[in-house]
């Protein structure tokens, strides 16, 4: 990935001509690019590893796999959120982790460990860097020096359970590589998060990762069976039965745990065979309200779709209206919505029936399946529009909550108001966009995207917009993050979220596996 | 319910002479009844409880509601395991809790949990008395006295959101109260354990309670959304969104927790429209195995069935020839699989139309409705008839465990081994009986039936084998209890369970919420 942008450096874009108009119209916005930076000329904070940590680093991994060099530091310099991009953008030194180090297994982590201990230096689990929520920012905390642990090399599927339909591997693993290593086996694993193309297993299951098809296959949390995972006090094997009552479930601890308490190593999760068919269909609404309505009804049938998604008004026009940009999705306004159906070709065309009935009935209009092609065909792009919007002098970020069926509007409106009421008062209105992408018998997600003119300081001027709009979610009822985890940013409402002794719990278990504190210093935990 | 026996004493029952004829060929057993004992002539341990705790208990919650009468007390000395049955044929003090406290509502249970912290008084919370693991036992620890904390009074529907789909009951609404107040609204939880009639939705959630429709609507940690639990250290409400990534479950670590973390004083369930239509639909395979493979098939399939079970020969043998007292079941031998669609009347046939036709190409023969409606009928009686096997002279006992499907052979294997070999030993010969009651699309749950008759002194044999059959299923790669917790029984094999390092946790946890250690001692953690 490139350091300072999402995703792949020659997937870079211009602005469409319509793209430019369009935000020179509604934002008042040049749309003329930044020039990029040159990567090697970045300063960086000068490197605190001490060479007796750095011998005994490379005794547990091997000396091929400590790297001090500038540009694998800067590689793991954070995350990919708005402000990280922002930050990277300031001339002076940037924050990089002292070393970057690239275990080979299990074994290798418990030793990286024993010497990150002794040393009193952080550790800095790192998957594919595409945290939101400064996740993976090389924080030292009160010790010494921070060291990033690269969990690229451990990728291999290490067991495959096809009776039980179970699949091991190394946490290291990204989504592309898990999806081919089990295509060869005809499986597939189901999770496509907007993070798919560079996110790993490891860390899917730290952050409670939810994926597109959720409504289908689940969040990656009800398909983690298995993990291994160590701590500086030792470590645990979680999840032998397919379930249990033996007591707590301890799984729960460790999963959304963003590397606070130990570095997941091995994830065992349920597969599938690979879909033999899917069914498209895309619907629009007359508005939000009939969609989300048309929506709940499904959610709550047995005839489950693969993905299910509600674009609201402000959503489906902007698409509509950059239409020819994104893969011609073409609705008749109202709001847009996405149905997949998976699975044997006349199973998933049956159950896409009996959901066609719902939806009409439900007040929606059939699009065909054009529109959902498009859809799935840009999915993973979003972020790349982001990074040239970033560029051209504006702001496009998003977040996310979630809350029941009954609390959805009230929600959408509170944090739609906080927003665009704190934008507005720093002179740079904003668009707020929402959809909902993940669906649940009891309630939904809600993903709102802002995109508002740069202020002179956007850092600032975004944290205010984020501050407001995380004091609205809590106050309305919504959770911080259904699916972005918590991480750095969103640390300031974890004690709204889960309540003082909530966080008093937190610190007793980080006590407990942790005693030096040299986990991932500064997140999660307030 | 009984004192000394399970559910309502009207419900008592004498063996037929199918059985009679049974266990005496079978197991040499007699089969008279020994006379029943007088509750009034029961001798119960003094009550420690001060008149200044007494008067601070009646503060707490009225004094018409803190009980220390020899009736109410007996009441709630226990659980109903059969080694509970078989300490209270004992002659000499049975233990008994110091009072019966029945609080009406959350605040009154922060209330009591005051008192008992400042007076030093453990505090054992009571829903239906059902535990089968010594859950409930009046274990004073190291503290002055016990409180059993009856939750029977907080038995109402406190929210109802149609909308969302959920329903918030005090912790103390049993099984048929919930369903009833439900189906007020056209509604049903559908959760259906064993112990349906007798125990609560706290006891649920607190046990990680597992129904007989599990298939079909999940377990019941699936079910609760929200809860909240009182705690010596302050209170928690935990669920607000129908998913989250904010950190850790922390839900998941009072899911289970037996009443050492906190109270849990009122649930919040997913319900679902009482069901249009139910398919019944039993088969016969020709062993065990065959029947497991068909129904791996099914659990993996989208046709997700309501209820799903499979007997082993020896169950489908027994049932057979006792058939004419449960019922009329008579499976042509091999191994009875009952099934289970519910749903609106098009959707159950449709799904048990597929889930027939996967049925019948895994070997399995359809023996049509009746024995399953025979299932149905009598499905919470079984603890009836062990309750008279054991005053026949005979130990009918239960104990479950779950697995992978792909370990699910070898863990039966060798638990049948280490429970026929250790009854065996001590000169008892035993029938061991199996199904599979709970199926996953990863794996399946055991559940054994163990039969001998009783040596000089049936306690020690049973804990003998009983502890024979907990360290066989560790060592199979089973979990200690799919379904019935941990409570005192199964506190043995926890840290084979969860590890050092797991019990470490739940050590930081307890010290955490409950510093003076007053809830619930001697239970779950080791």
């Amino acid at each position: 990935m490139a350091w300072d942008a999402w995703g792949l450096p020659e997937r870079r874009q211009d602005l469409s001509d319509a793209q430019r108009a369009l935000l020179t119209a509604a934002l008042g916005v040049s749309g003329d690019l930044q020039p990029e930076r040159d990567a090697a000329a970045v300063t960086l904070t000068e490197s605190a590893l001490t060479s007796a940590a750095s011998t005994a680093l490379a005794e547990a991994v091997g000396a091929d796999h400590v790297h001090t060099d500038h540009d694998r530091r800067l590689r793991h310099s954070g995350g990919k959120s708005t402000p990280d991009l922002l930050r990277r953008k300031d001339s002076g030194p940037q924050q990089a982790p002292d070393a970057v180090v690239e275990p080979a297994d299990h074994d290798q982590v418990a030793a990286v460990l024993t010497v990150c201990a002794a040393h009193r230096i952080a550790v800095v689990p790192f998957g594919g860097g595409t945290s939101v929520v400064g996740g993976v920012d090389p924080e030292p905390g009160d010790l010494t020096a921070v060291v990033t642990l690269d969990l690229g090399r451990m990728n291999a599927l290490l067991d495959l359970d096809v009776e039980s339909g179970t699949a091991t591997f190394g946490a290291g693993t990204t989504g592309p590589q898990a999806e081919q290593l089990l295509a060869e086996h005809g499986l597939s694993l189901g999770h496509f998060p907007q993070s798919f193309q560079f996110a790993t297993l490891g860390g899917f299951a730290a952050t409670r990762s939810s994926g597109q098809a959720s409504a289908g296959y689940g969040r990656f949390d009800d398909m983690v069976q298995r993990f291994r995972v160590v701590t500086p006090a030792g470590e645990l094997a979680l999840g032998q039965a397919p379930a249990s009552a033996a007591g707590p479930d301890l799984r729960e601890l460790f999963i959304g745990s963003e590397g606070v308490f130990g570095i997941i190593t091995e994830v065992t999760v349920r597969v599938h065979p690979e879909p033999e068919h899917t069914v498209y269909q895309a619907w629009s609404f007359p508005d939000f309200a009939a969609g989300a309505h048309a929506l709940r009804t499904l959610a709550q049938s047995p005839d489950k779709p693969t993905v299910l998604r509600l674009s609201d008004e402000a959503e489906t026009g902007l698409n509509l209206a950059l239409a020819s940009d994104i893969g011609g999705a073409a609705p008749t306004g109202g709001c847009l919505a996405i149905t997949t159906f998976e699975g044997d070709r006349a199973g998933a065309q049956a159950r896409a029936g009996r959901a066609a009935a719902l939806l009409t009935a439900a007040g929606g209009t059939a699009l065909g399946e054009q529109p959902a092609r498009a859809w799935e065909h840009g999915r993973f792009d979003a972020p790349y529009l982001r990074d040239t919007l970033l560029r051209a002098g504006a702001i496009a970020e998003t977040l996310e909550t979630a809350t029941t069926w009954q609390n959805l509007a009230h929600l959408r409106q509170s944090v739609t108001a906080a927003l665009t009421g704190n934008l507005t008062a720093q002179g740079t209105p904003a668009l707020v966009l929402c959809h909902i992408s993940h669906t649940y018998p009891t309630g939904a997600s809600l993903y709102f995207t802002v995109v508002c003119a740069q202020s002179e300081d956007p850092l600032t001027q975004w944290m205010s917009a984020k501050r407001a709009a995380g004091d609205a979610i809590v106050a309305a009822g919504g959770t911080i993050t259904h699916h972005h985890a918590v991480g750095r940013d969103h640390r300031p409402w974890m004690a709204a979220e889960v309540g003082e002794l909530g966080v008093a719990v937190l610190r007793a278990v980080k006590n407990t596996v942790d005693p030096d504190g040299i986990l991932n210093p500064g997140k999660l935990i307030p």
